[in-house]
C-alpha cells in the first residue's frame, strides 16, 4: 500500500500557500471597492481551512523519505488540488465561468499556458486579472523546482541527464525540492522585481506591470488586455518582453552560478547555446519574410518577428502582432517552432531544448554506425558519453508527445473543430504555449466559443504537458498501483 | 575510393529492363493510331543505349561482393537513374509536360507515391496511363527487393529487426536481391493478375483492369481517370480495390510461406496484426462519423471508410469519394494514418508498423523502468528480445521523419502553399500516398497548380521517404566520402 499522508502533507502546505496569495486580489478588487473582493476572501478561507486540516491530519514527527512511486503520485495530484482550489474564484466571480471554463482558465494559468476563455479582459475586475497571472508566477516557479528537484531524480523522459548539472544537492526529492525551491525563488523573485520596474519605466501602469512581469518571467503568456502586448503600442515594452522572455527559458540553476560569478557557465551550456541558436534562426528567417513580402523597415521586422518567435518556441504566447497574417511561411514556422520548447529547469513547456541536442547526438550516431557498422561510436551529451538508456528515455518522451498529440487532435476534431484549430490546439495546450492558430483561437481569438468536451481535453492536455507526460501516464499503469 | 563499376553495371541492368517495358506503352499507343508510339520508342532506344552501354563499360568476370558504402551509392544513385530516364516519355509525349512536372510524374511513379501533376487523365492517350501504371509496378516489385534484400543486411532505421524473418537468405547482397526478386516476383505477377481479371470480372475495360490491377499491387494509386474510382461507381470493384492494396501492404516474404502451407504463420506476425489491427479501428471509427453525420446506411459508410483508410494508410492514395467533405474527425484521422504505412517488405510507405511495435514495447519499458528503477526490464519484438541499438535506430528514423516533414512543410510554406496544403503535401510525399488534403492538392485536386520549386521539393522528399531517409541522407555525411 502506497502511504498517502506525505503527499496529503505537501499538498496541504501548498493549499495554505495558494490561499496566502489570494489576498492580493481581494485587496486589489477591494481597492477599486468591486464585489469580488468577498469571492477571494470565502475562496481563501476555504482553501485554507482545507490545506490546515491536511496538514493537521498528516503531521506526524517524521516519514523517512518519498518512494519513487509516492514522488509520481505527489506531482500529479499537487497539480490537480491546486488547480480544483484555484478554479474557485474563476467560477464565483463576476465573470460567472461555468465549470468547464473556470477549470480551463486555473490549469492554463498554473500550468504557465496561457490559453484564456475570458472575453473583455480590459474591462475585467482587477482582482481576477491578478490572480491569473499570480497564478502563472506560482506555476513558473513550481515547474522549476519539479524539473530541477524532482523529476531527474525520477529519470521522467530522459530527465537524469539533467541531474549532473546540480549534483551538489541533496538526492533525498524532498529535502532537495526545499533548497532549489530557496535558491531559486530569490533569482525568479528578483527577475520578476527588475522586468516589472522596466515595464512600469517604458509606460505600463504599476498593476499592468506587475501582472505582465509575472506572467513573462513564467512564460506564461496571461494579459490584461485582450490584444495583449499590442495594446501597449510600444516597441520598448516588446523588447523588454522579449529579453525577459528568454531569460524565463533558460536554465534557473545556471543563473546561480552565474550570481557567484561564472558569467561563462551559462553561455557554455549546449543547451543555452541551441536555444539561443534555434531562435535566431526563426528571428533572421521570419524578419526576412517579412521584409520580402510585406516590405517592413528591417529592424520593424526584427522586432516583430523576435517577438512572435520567443512569445511561442518560450510558451509564453502573448501577442504584439497578430502572426496569423504574415502568410503561410511563418505559421508553418511557428506551428513548428511552438513544440521546441526552452530549456529544462526553466519555466517553460514543450519538448525542450536538451532532448533536441540529443536527437542529435543520436543522428549523427546512427549515420556513423551505418557508415562503419563495426566502428565504435559514443555518442556525447553537453561533453559527457551518452548513456543507451538516456538516449531510449529521451526519444520515448518525443515518440508519447506525438502520440498525445495526435490523439488529441483526433479527440478534438472528433468535437468538430476544423483542422486549423484541432492541430493547433492540441500543440498550444500540451506545450503549455497559450494561442493556437486560425481565426477561432489564433492570436486574436480566444477559446470561449470551444465546447465544454474541448476545453476539458484541452485541460488534461495541459496537465499531461506541464507535467512532462509520463509522470501523469505512469498514474494509468496497473502494474503502479499492484505495489 | 568507392570502385563505381558495380554500382554502374546494376544501373545498367536495370536501364535494359526499363527499356524492355517501354514496349507495351508503345505498342497500346499504336494499337490507337496515336502518335506518341514513336516517343516510347526513341526513349526506349536510349535507355536501352544506356543501359547496354553501361553494363558492356563496366562488365568484369568477378565483383565479388558489394561493400556497405558501395550498397547505400547504388540504392539512391538506382532509384534517380531510373527516373530520369523514366520521365523522358512524360516529357516529349502529346502532354508536353516540363521537366519539373515529367521528374515529378515519374519520381511518383516509381516511388509509388501516386501524386499527380497530369490533368484531364480520361482524355490522355493510352500510352502514357500504361506507363504511369508499369512505373508504379515496377517501382513495388523493387521496393519489396529492397527492403528485403538490401536494407536489413545495411541496418538502416531499425530494419535489422526484421532481417531474422529471411534468414534462409544469403548474407551477400547482390545474390540476396536476385533470390528475393525471383521468388517475390512470381507471387507479385500472380496477384497482379488476379486482381487484374477480378477488376475486368466486376466490370473494368481489360486496359482499365490492367492499369489499376498495377498500381493496385503497387499500392501507387495512379489511376487512368481525374476522378480515380469513384469514375466506376462500384461498391464491387471498391471492395476487390480494398482487398488488393490490404494484400500488398502485407510482408510478401510472408507469403512464400505461406504457399507453403504455412497459413498461419501470415496471422500470427506481430507486424500483420497490428497493421489489421490499426486499420480496423480507423475503419470503424470513421465508419460511425459517417452514418452519425451524413446518416449513411452502416454497410455504405463502412466500404466509404474502408476504401479512404486502407487506401491512405497503405499509401496507395485511391479516392473513392472525396473524404476532404466528411468533415473535420476523419480529415484528421486520414491525416495521421497517412504516416502509418504498411508492413516492412511490403510495397507501402510511411514509417511502417514494425516501428510503432518497437515503439509500444519501449513506451511499455520506460512506464515499467519507472515504477521500478533497479528491476530488469527486457523488451520484446515479435517474441525475440529487442536489442537496444535497434530501439535507437527505430527511433532515430521517426525522429528523423518527423525533422524531414517539419523542414519540407515549412520549405512548401515559404514557397507560398497554405497552412493545409504545406503539411500535408510534406507528409504525402515523404510516406509516398499520393493525394494530399485541402482543396488544392487533395483527392479531388491535382499537384500540376503548385510552383517549380514545390514540385521539385515534393520529389526530393518521395525519393527520401521512399528509401527510409538513412539510406540518401548518409550520402550527404562528409565522412561517408573520406572512405
Amino acid at each position: 500500500m502506497l502511504d498517502l499522508r506525505p503527499i496529503l502533507l505537501v499538498i496541504g502546505i501548498l493549499l495554505i500557500i495558494l490561499a496566502v496569495f489570494m489576498a492580493p486580489p481581494m485587496i486589489a478588487d477591494m481597492s477599486v471597492g468591486h464585489p469580488d473582493w468577498q469571492v477571494f476572501l470565502a475562496a481563501g478561507c476555504v482553501t485554507l481551512f482545507a490545506g490546515v486540516s491536511l496538514v493537521l491530519m498528516n503531521r506526524t514527527p517524521d516519514f523517512g523519505e518519498l518512494s519513487g512511486r509516492q514522488a509520481f503520485l505527489l506531482t500529479t495530484s499537487v497539480w490537480i488540488a491546486l488547480t480544483v482550489f484555484a478554479a474557485t474564484p474563476m467560477a464565483f466571480s463576476d465573470l460567472e465561468l461555468d465549470t468547464a471554463d473556470a477549470v480551463f482558465e486555473a490549469m492554463s494559468g498554473i500550468t504557465t499556458t496561457g490559453s484564456t476563455v475570458i472575453v473583455d479582459l480590459d474591462h475585467a475586475p482587477p482582482g481576477i486579472l491578478l490572480w491569473r497571472a499570480i497564478l502563472q508566477w506560482l506555476g513558473g516557479i513550481g515547474i522549476i523546482v519539479m524539473g530541477v528537484a524532482i523529476l531527474p531524480i525520477l529519470s521522467v523522459g530522459g530527465m537524469q541527464l539533467v541531474r549532473a548539472e546540480s549534483s551538489d544537492l541533496s538526492e533525498k526529492i524532498l529535502p532537495r525540492a526545499a533548497q532549489i525551491a530557496s535558491a531559486i525563488g530569490l533569482i525568479y523573485l528578483g527577475l520578476t522585481l527588475l522586468c516589472a520596474a522596466l515595464y512600469w519605466w517604458a509606460g505600463m501602469t504599476p498593476f499592468e506591470a506587475a501582472a505582465h512581469a509575472m506572467t513573462t518571467i513564467a512564460t506564461g503568456g496571461f494579459s490584461t488586455a485582450d490584444a495583449s502586448f499590442a495594446a501597449f503600442e510600444s516597441p520598448v515594452i516588446e523588447w523588454i518582453a522579449i529579453v525577459f522572455m528568454v531569460l524565463g527559458a533558460l536554465p534557473f540553476v545556471l543563473y546561480i552560478q552565474a550570481s557567484n560569478g561564472q558569467i561563462m557557465a551559462l553561455l557554455r551550456d549546449a543547451q543555452v547555446q541551441w536555444f539561443l541558436g534555434i531562435t535566431a534562426v526563426g528571428v533572421l528567417a521570419i524578419a526576412l519574410w517579412l521584409v520580402e513580402t510585406d516590405g517592413l523597415p528591417i529592424l520593424r521586422a526584427v522586432r516583430h518577428a523576435a517577438f512572435a518567435t520567443v512569445s511561442l518556441i518560450t510558451g509564453t504566447g502573448y501577442a504584439a502582432q497578430d502572426y496569423g497574417l504574415w502568410g503561410p511561411f511563418p505559421i508553418a514556422a511557428l506551428f513548428f517552432l511552438m513544440c521546441v520548447g526552452g530549456c529544462t529547469g526553466s519555466t517553460t513547456g514543450g519538448i525542450k531544448i536538451f532532448r533536441f541536442t540529443v536527437l542529435n547526438a543520436v543522428a549523427r550516431g546512427q549515420i556513423a554506425r551505418l557508415i562503419r557498422p563495426h566502428g565504435v561510436v559514443v555518442s556525447t551529451f553537453n561533453g559527457r558519453p551518452l548513456p543507451e538508456a538516456a538516449a531510449i528515455a529521451v526519444m520515448g518522451f518525443i515518440f508519447m508527445f506525438a502520440l498525445s498529440f495526435s490523439l488529441f487532435a483526433i479527440a478534438l476534431s472528433a468535437l468538430g473543430l476544423d483542422y486549423l484549430t484541432a492541430m493547433s490546439g492540441a500543440l498550444t495546450a500540451l506545450a503549455n504555449v497559450g494561442p493556437g492558430l486560425g481565426s477561432v483561437i489564433g492570436p486574436s481569438g480566444n477559446f470561449a466559443s470551444l465546447p465544454d468536451g474541448a476545453k476539458w481535453l484541452l485541460s488534461a492536455a495541459m496537465l499531461l504537458g506541464r507535467l512532462e507526460l509520463f509522470t501523469v501516464l505512469i498514474l494509468f499503469a496497473p502494474s503502479f498501483w499492484r505495489g
